[in-house]
């Protein structure tokens, strides 16, 4: 349904104390964006908003003359019907957080809003995304790629805000955005809890000894960065000293652990320009990623 | 270069004597579409405009404020570097044309402001795609999705305006647009020499012999459509009495003569719904498509 418009105030940052203006299908979408002050800022999730959500929010609040939040869980990138029944959701605290950070609009189609009847339009992104999670995670960013191309296509932001924990993500999605002519990304640095481990709606399914093992995360990107601060060069020697520090916590299953050039994501034999390092870690049966650029 | 706006007084169909404004990379497109009435209809070519182009810019200058046609022959769609450099070019005489019929803007990128830096994204459309020319030219409606997306993005026009003789791209970018949220696609008949011959691009290449004898692709079809008025409903009936009008001519070299589903373009056995007949045929190194539905 689409409320007043009188009741959402775009154009106004910080002023919407109120309720944003919730929609649901193409339709509401198209005639609530004809009235929309521009720029306009998207930040595109799957819901179950954290604190990164609204450091992303906060982000577009400050460049935009109307914020929307989309939330759609998109059941394309997910490789098993069991990861995306486990995904968790919350509409009405997300409305609620979305209320607190003045967002005007959210848009939170079901999935045939996204995917028109007889759907069958795949969007492809090349090198940067096969290695890492493109290898672990087949599809996954094929998803990925379509349905943010038919969220900037439907909503036709300025810009659209984009957290480095999902390094990779980022710039699967910044080159598909370029290429494609949908939108700049502005990526935002990952917000973390006070012991360093990066905001993630996953983190919910951690067991709390799961919780409290995996800031071995952070401490390990933190001894591999201190690795290169001391003046180390070779990649090899960088990703060894991560993979010591998490071999220090039993909980952590190591899945990788990358030191590659921060553009491309090839793997670096030698450090001689900026790199992304990188890794994946279960804690029992959830996946953890995080990174820190060197 | 950007010419002045006034000179170009889009906004109202049929008044634009003077000639278009031309336009060539990214930032002059913006730039121009800022400040362009709506709605907007493009009309995208690769050039060496026929009468088939003036239909689609009359339709489109009925329906919008603004008409634009773009001019981009796209080497990611030709399957040898033999067919791009044969594809014929007149820019001059593209521009006097799209002056006489009241086009506002040009826009004929270089093919580096059509794919930046580090391009690396495809656009796949599925099924509807592969049989036809999809079978006959691999990768070639990869690279007419993917382009016709990036025009789109960077156009944004509200309408795209196709014709019907290339009935199967029609299908492609329609699901593709539908499907990515990029504009409505609006499809255009076909126009015809007064000997049936469609309008194409291609035809130029043509001897005068073979320019002769391709009048037979749409006496062939004439003769198909004949069949199943007289109330043949057997798909390879109908089939062969195209084969059979083709084989009169010695010139015509057929490479495949197809009833399909209008829809889903699936090959049928019996015409029981709307039914595209369509075929490809060389006449000497030129190949030629057309259709008609049934």
């Amino acid at each position: 349904m689409i409320g007043e418009p009188e009741a959402v105030a775009p154009g106004a940052p910080g002023a919407t104390a109120g309720r944003p203006l919730v929609v649901r299908s193409r339709g509401e979408l198209a005639a609530v964006l004809a009235r929309a002050p521009r720029p306009l800022g998207l930040v595109p999730t799957m819901g179950w908003l954290h604190a990164g959500h609204r450091s992303l929010i906060a982000r577009a609040r400050a460049e935009s003359a109307t914020v929307a939040v989309s939330i759609f869980v998109n059941p394309r990138q997910f490789g098993s019907p069991t990861d995306l029944d486990r995904y968790p959701r919350n509409e009405a605290r997300d409305l609620a957080i979305c209320a607190e950070e003045g967002v005007d609009l959210v848009w939170a189609p079901g999935v045939d809003d996204v995917y028109p009847a007889g759907f069958d339009t795949a969007v492809r992104v090349g090198a940067v995304g096969r290695p890492l999670e493109g290898a672990a995670r087949p599809g996954h960013f094929e998803g990925v790629a379509t349905v943010v191309a038919i969220l900037l296509g439907l909503v036709r932001p300025e810009r659209a805000y984009f957290g480095m924990k999902d390094a990779q993500q980022l710039r699967v999605i910044a080159r598909m955005a370029t290429d494609l002519a949908l939108a700049t990304v502005v990526p935002c640095p990952t917000v973390r809890e006070p012991d360093g481990l990066a905001m993630s709606s996953r983190n919910v399914h951690l067991s709390p000894t799961e919780r409290a093992a995996a800031a071995v995360l952070h401490r390990a990107l933190q001894a591999g960065r201190a690795r290169r601060d001391a003046g180390e060069l070779d990649a090899e020697a960088i990703r060894a000293a991560v993979r010591a520090a998490l071999a220090a916590e039993p909980l952590a299953d190591v899945e990788y652990v990358s030191l590659a050039d921060d553009a491309s994501l090839a793997e670096l034999e030698r450090v001689d320009g900026p790199a992304l390092l990188s890794l994946a870690v279960r804690f029992g049966s959830t996946r953890l990623i995080d990174n820190v650029t060197l």
